[in-house]
């Protein structure tokens, strides 16, 4: 008998918390790749904010995922078979895919991962897939940050906040990061050498902020949009940037989202507020992963992947994102 | 007996509508230079939206006027007596002043005037003192127009806007104007060759946008912020830019302002938001004048003059600005 397909489809728009009933894990039979495909097997499904967009219906960067249709990720697998010249049986693939453990690729959705240079294929797809270049292009092509400024995230325990706070460190910046837990606040100054961080969860933002950057706010990375957007807007410095990475307290929004009371800010400190999607950066891919892999290397970067067993799980993993409960690059781990 | 000055004073904050107790017109002794001053004598009073954010104090880009002060404003007169080598009396000036007949003035505040190559004296003030300027360095350095792209601007009947929709179709870009009329809109399109006009008072803004804007949005010229802020967010182009040159929706509410709720536009289009000061633009000045010198001696660029008489009227007439009853650049002839 053949070995049976795992997918998971889409079969309704989530409304709020991403419900059980939102996508199936269907059995269904490993397809065949035509002419100019391969067929992988997945390794790693990296899981990331952005998904919960693409199970909407809201205005977005992407169509979003048809109702039926194999919900998108971003993948790492191995090469099984291949009708393509370019790519043979055991080559390690990662890009734009599905939450599927067989799938077909094509050149351009699905690229073969360089050498690793010793890093472990969990990290590397982390670090190098999604995660780094969002963290190295928003903040230095759109905030480019100067030494001796101040660097605020939000999401700072989250993959891209973590890196985010860490590549402003290394540019002379103070890095101020906002984070959920205790622990999590511990984590990024302890262990990654953030200046300060504040639990948006247990303490006064607005007076935490002040404290925590007393010489104002020039770059505010936003991952989070909400009140804590709202909060930093009035601390910005004069000529600050707030490159717009993400805006995840909203995406599990249900009704009208209030937009920012302190939008005016923008006027009055000459703000620059822009939103990126780190697939515009596709062709400067290299640049980044070049830089990102000398600073670990150098022992500048760490990177925390925060993994978990079986496809079968991926939804309930996937909360774990929007409740504050992961820490790091979250994954889970296919075959 | 000595002639008196008359000096409007700022006497409270205004909440709303500026009220007739908000400034007072005082007769004063006309005011002695020092050494390194000279004393002006105003010919005209600029009227300009940020007029109304001085008066309060709100969080905004210079220090409010102090309660007690003179009203802040741009000016244009002429010299008097000088106690400066390098002013006459005679010299025509401009600059930031304040709402007085006679004024202390030095340099760096007011400047005298390059020759006007046979523009008239109003004429040129009005538009190379701020509006030229601001439409011209918001919508090229901001908006960075190309041709083909289309460009919308609100309050496109007032001085900036109605400058910001030529300077666009000198570029070659699609120009939509909003106004709040339809004899605004009419002249818009007839006299100023925008290509389309839109009433948002009488019409629906965001199917009139459709329909003016087939090809989206690519760069908004924000003067008014609020509900015509938010449903341009929703027609955006891909990559589009909002130069934030004035939120006047804004500046007479009396309570906290709803943010655009169409906000999460910025990273789904990844849109640049910015926002900006003429003033930031002052060492680059002459770049712009000399340009909209040459627009209008080629007839490609038509500029309206809104004058009143009288010093006196200055409050009753810069109330104007926020109904909507004025067109072109408003201003007061003081003597």
């Amino acid at each position: 008998m053949a070995e049976m397909n795992r997918v998971w489809r889409l079969r309704k728009r989530p409304v709020g918390v991403i419900g059980d009933d939102v996508l199936s894990f269907d059995q269904e039979p490993v397809p065949e790749p035509a002419d100019g495909q391969f067929l992988m097997r997945m390794n790693y499904l990296s899981l990331d904010p952005t998904n919960r967009i693409w199970m909407s219906d809201m205005d977005q960067y992407m169509p979003p995922v048809a109702i039926g249709e194999a919900m998108r990720g971003v993948v790492c697998g191995t090469v099984v078979t291949s009708k393509h010249p370019d790519f043979a049986p055991g080559d390690l693939v990662s890009g734009l895919g599905s939450w599927a453990e067989y799938q077909i690729g094509t050149p351009g959705m699905l690229n073969k991962m360089g050498p690793l240079g010793g890093v472990a294929v969990a990290d590397a797809f982390g670090l190098f897939a999604v995660v780094g270049p969002t963290a190295y292009f928003g903040l230095l092509d759109l905030g480019a940050p100067q030494a001796g400024e101040t660097v605020v995230v939000s999401a700072a325990a989250g993959a891209v906040g973590s890196i985010v706070g860490q590549i402003a460190k290394i540019h002379g910046c103070r890095a101020v990061g906002l984070a959920g837990s205790d622990a999590k606040c511990s984590w990024i100054v302890e262990d990654l050498g953030f200046d300060a961080a504040i639990n948006y969860k247990t303490e006064n933002v607005a007076s935490a902020l002040k404290k925590a950057c007393p010489n104002g706010i020039d770059i505010y990375f936003d991952n989070v949009g909400g009140d804590i957007l709202d909060t930093c807007f009035k601390q910005m410095n004069l000529f600050g940037r707030i490159p717009t990475c993400g805006l995840i307290s909203q995406y599990n929004a249900t009704g009208a989202i209030p937009g920012p009371t302190n939008y005016p800010m923008i006027l009055m400190q000459r703000l620059k507020v822009q939103g990126f999607i780190v697939l515009d950066y596709a062709a400067r891919y290299p640049e980044a992963i070049t830089a990102l892999g000398g600073w670990m290397q150098q022992g500048k970067l760490k990177f925390r992947v925060d993994m978990y067993d079986g496809l079968e799980h991926a939804v309930a993993t996937l909360r774990k994102l929007y409740t504050g409960e992961n820490q790091g690059k979250l994954m889970v781990k296919v075959s």
